[in-house]
C-alpha cells in the first residue's frame, strides 16, 4: 500500500496533537526531503503530517497543499543549484555550470524528479525569480525574445532526462546478455565507456557533458542570426551547419 | 490411502486458484499499463497479480520480477514508437520523427516514465534491437564510435524531460501571480506562447521542437570531423560555431 492510499489519523486524539511550537518551514520542507527520498513524491500531507507527528491541520499552517509543498521544496533545490553567473557571463557560458548543479541537486532526490518537472512553478519566488535571472541574460545576449523561454525549457528537459539517466546503471546500453544481436551497440558502448574512463568519468556524466554541449552548441546556433531564419523546420535548421 | 488423495492438492485455496488459462504476456503487460496508468509505477508484482485477480505465482511465469515486467513495459513502447527510417535516411532526419513519437508514447503513460529512464534495459530484445538499429545508422553516416551512444543517450534524456514537461501546465514559467516581480521572464514567455500559437502548437510541443531541432543541430555539429576535435570543454564546442 502506498502512503497516498493510507486512511488519514482521526484528527482530535489527544495523542496525536500537533506540538506547532517546533515545527517551521525549514523543518517540514526537510521532513519532505527525507519522506520523498524513502518513499517517492507519491505522499500526502497528511502522511508527512504523520511523519512529523502532527496533526495535517499544523501543516495546512505553513502550506496550503501538496503542490504548495512541492512548490517549496522546487525553491529550496533552486537555492542549492545556486547561481553561476548568469549576471555577468554570457547564457551560454554560465549554463554550463549550472545545467551540472541542477543535475546533480536532483540527482540527490530522485524521487521528487518527476514530480517536480510536472507541478507549476508559479507561486514559487524563489524559482521565478531564477527563471527571470536566466531570462534577462539570454536577452542581455541577443537572444530573440520568443525563444528565450523555449531555450530554457530545452535546456531543462534536458537536465531531468539526464538526472534520471543518472540513476540507471552506468552501462545501461550494454547489451551483455546477447551482445552478439547488437554488435554496433556493443562496440559503440564499450568506445564510449573506455572514451569516459580516459576522462575519469561515468559513462552518464560523459553523455550528459556531450549532450549539454551538443545543446548549448545548437541552442545558441539556432537564436543567432544566423540560425533564427532557419527554425521552422528541422532539417533546415541542422543542415545550415553541416 | 484412498485414489481421491492419491492426486496432488491444489498448492493454494481452491478459492483463489489462478486462472492460468487466460492469462497472456499481453494481457498482463496491458494491466501493468492501466495499473501504472492509475497510481504511477511503484507498484508491485503481487498488486498487479490482484488486479488481474490471479495469484502472484501465475505472473512469475510470464515475467521473473518487477523489473522484468517493466522491461516488457519498455518493449512494448518501443515498438510503438516504431522505425522511423534510421537504415534508410541520414540520423539526423530519422531522429526527428522518432523523438516526436517517442515522446508521445511515453506522454500516454506519464506515470511509469522515471521507472523506465532509470531501470536496465539489458535483456530487453525490442529494446537492445532498437538501440542497435539507431547505433548503425549513426555509424553508417560517419558518426565518431565513441559518440554514438552518449549522443543517443543525450537525446533520450531531452526526449524524457520532454515528456515530463509536457505533463506541466503550458504556461508553466509564467509568472502570472506576480509579473511585475520577473518582467523580463514576462514578456518572454508571452512572445514565446504567442509564437507557438502562431504555428499551432502548444508551448511545451514549440519548445519541444526548438530543442529538439537544437539538440540534433549541436550533436551533428560535435559528430562531425569540424566539430569532433573541439569536445574536451565546452566553450571551445559551443564557440566553434559562432
Amino acid at each position: 500500500m502506498s502512503p497516498a492510499t493510507a486512511s488519514p489519523p482521526p484528527a482530535g486524539r489527544p495523542a496525536g496533537r500537533p506540538r506547532a511550537a517546533v515545527l517551521s518551514r525549514e523543518r517540514i520542507l526537510q521532513a519532505a526531503f527525507a519522506h520523498s527520498d524513502e518513499r517517492g513524491a507519491d505522499f500526502t500531507l497528511a502522511a508527512l503530517a504523520r511523519a512529523l507527528g502532527v496533526r495535517p491541520s499544523a501543516l495546512h499552517h505553513y502550506f496550503a497543499n501538496r503542490d504548495d509543498l512541492i512548490a517549496g521544496m522546487r525553491g529550496q533545490l533552486t537555492l542549492r543549484v545556486g547561481d553561476h553567473g548568469f549576471d555577468r557571463i554570457p547564457w551560454h557560458e554560465a549554463a554550463i555550470p549550472w545545467a551540472r548543479a541542477y543535475r546533480d541537486t536532483l540527482g540527490r532526490h530522485p524521487g521528487i524528479i518527476a514530480a517536480l518537472a510536472t507541478l507549476p512553478v508559479d507561486g514559487e519566488p524563489e524559482s521565478i525569480a531564477d527563471y527571470n535571472r536566466i531570462a534577462e541574460a539570454f536577452r542581455r545576449d541577443g537572444y530573440p525574445e520568443h525563444r528565450i523561454v523555449p531555450a530554457i525549457v530545452a535546456l531543462e528537459s534536458f537536465i531531468i532526462g539526464s538526472a534520471l539517466d543518472a540513476i540507471a546503471p552506468d552501462d545501461n546500453l550494454r547489451p551483455s546478455r546477447d551482445p552478439e544481436a547488437a554488435p554496433t551497440l556493443d562496440a559503440a558502448e564499450r568506445a564510449a565507456r573506455a572514451q569516459a574512463a580516459e576522462r575519469g568519468r561515468s559513462a552518464a556524466e560523459d553523455a550528459f557533458e556531450f549532450g549539454l554541449e551538443s545543446l548549448v552548441a545548437g541552442l545558441r546556433w539556432l537564436g543567432s542570426d544566423a540560425g533564427s531564419g532557419t527554425d521552422t523546420g528541422a532539417d533546415a535548421g541542422s543542415g545550415a551547419i553541416s
